[in-house]
């Protein structure tokens, strides 16, 4: 009975999320659907990396599961992109050891926000951007990501109803950069409480509007209080890039 | 009663192209009827610089009309953005001179396809991109492109029922470039027949995979005869980028 990882990239738009729920469209659902036609309708239960919200897009989602029958990775693949609809690809296949769990032994995930921030968004970006016109302060944002690196206890983050047992992650690094009008922001961590880079990016637009300083994050962040910290980005300009685990195990 | 010019951005997924149907949603349909309600329900004729056929984009469509009434240029863009849906946006409106008509007055149109090229296409892309796996020959395909500068009869590259006058035009420039497994592909004309973008697309695709070569499309070209070209792109990788006008005039 082998067990299987696969890299995933998907439109979030028409999704309600990865996780699947007893009703709406998920990333989860329609892959555990395909696997049970290709298992001849034996249930054949995911597991991912990352739980992306309702909207949050993927370039490299990992899922892994266990097939009743023998199949190798490229049929595997065909197999899933014949039978996935069109906005889920499966991109990567590959046997791994029975112990690999997608998100028990991720090491680290990499998210990217893109926020169009020019008067007017482009129709085709509304999509697979964020938009957030009138940043005046460009360089000011670029003090903000530095808060955020290194172990913190991100509450101030985190949306309402979670129930983690700690809210302490480790942010390893961020990137941010300005494209023309567009702000791209990457962030990779060991783990991410549930809108917490949409919360993050809420705090650059606060920044680049004005109506907070870095200073005042500072201290919104130590707070451990979501209240005090800026709203967060629509979910739509959020995409999971990529998850590290350790190399050549436990494949 | 003043005459404006307005630059759109669209995205032409959800649109049946740009022109008025009797049936169907088009980008002119939902532009006269903005203007109609800005109109105070008068009927408002649009001219548009380019007919995009259904699922074609546009960074900068270029269309005219004249109000009844008058009415600043900034809130004349504000009006239109209020009024127009989500995937038509304007980005600039300036008043013209009564002479100026979007299509009669261009000098030239550019238009850019972006064909991915690798085995599975990023579900996020397939709105905006045409996809074209088995590229073998990338370096071939390059050579295509000079085939179209200048002045031709593009008979063979136009779509069957047109009723043009004649079907020579100019090809100012083209430029191809590979951005990794990305072949983007832009040209500038004095005009375009029906599907003529696409149709040289379909000449890139069909070097790149080896079926034709270069000296054939060349002699398929020479022949003006739709039947010898190879078919044309999917329309979904296609999008007006600009329409260029004299300096200054007629506005």
């Amino acid at each position: 009975m082998p067990h299987f990882r696969v890299t995933l990239s998907y439109d979030g738009t028409d999704f309600l999320g990865w996780q699947s729920q007893a009703r709406g469209r998920t990333v989860q659902g329609v892959l555990e659907a395909a696997l049970a036609r290709l298992s001849g309708g034996v249930r054949v239960p995911v597991a991912g990396a990352g739980r992306t919200d309702a909207g949050v897009h993927a370039l490299g989602q990992v899922a892994c599961f266990r097939l009743e029958r023998e199949l190798a990775e490229g049929a595997l693949l065909r197999a899933l992109n014949g039978l996935l609809p069109e906005d889920v690809r499966a991109r990567e296949a590959s046997e791994v050891a029975a112990s690999f769990h997608a998100r028990k032994c991720a090491l680290s995930k990499r998210y990217r926000y893109t926020l169009d921030t020019g008067p007017v968004q482009h129709p085709t970006r509304r999509r697979y951007a964020g938009h957030a016109p009138r940043l005046g302060h460009r360089e000011r944002v670029l003090a903000v990501p530095p808060l955020f690196v290194g172990r913190h206890d991100f509450a101030s983050l985190a949306s309402a109803g979670g129930s983690v047992a700690t809210t302490e992650r480790t942010v390893l690094g961020t990137v941010l950069e300005w494209e023309g009008e567009t702000l791209v922001f990457e962030v990779e961590a060991d783990g991410f409480l549930r809108r917490m880079v949409r919360s993050m990016v809420g705090g650059l637009v606060a920044v680049g509007r004005g109506t907070h300083d870095v200073e005042e994050l500072r201290h919104a962040l130590e707070a451990r209080d979501r209240r005090v910290w800026p709203g967060p980005a629509e979910a739509r300009g959020l995409t999971l890039v990529s998850v590290r685990y350790e190399e050549g195990t436990p494949s």
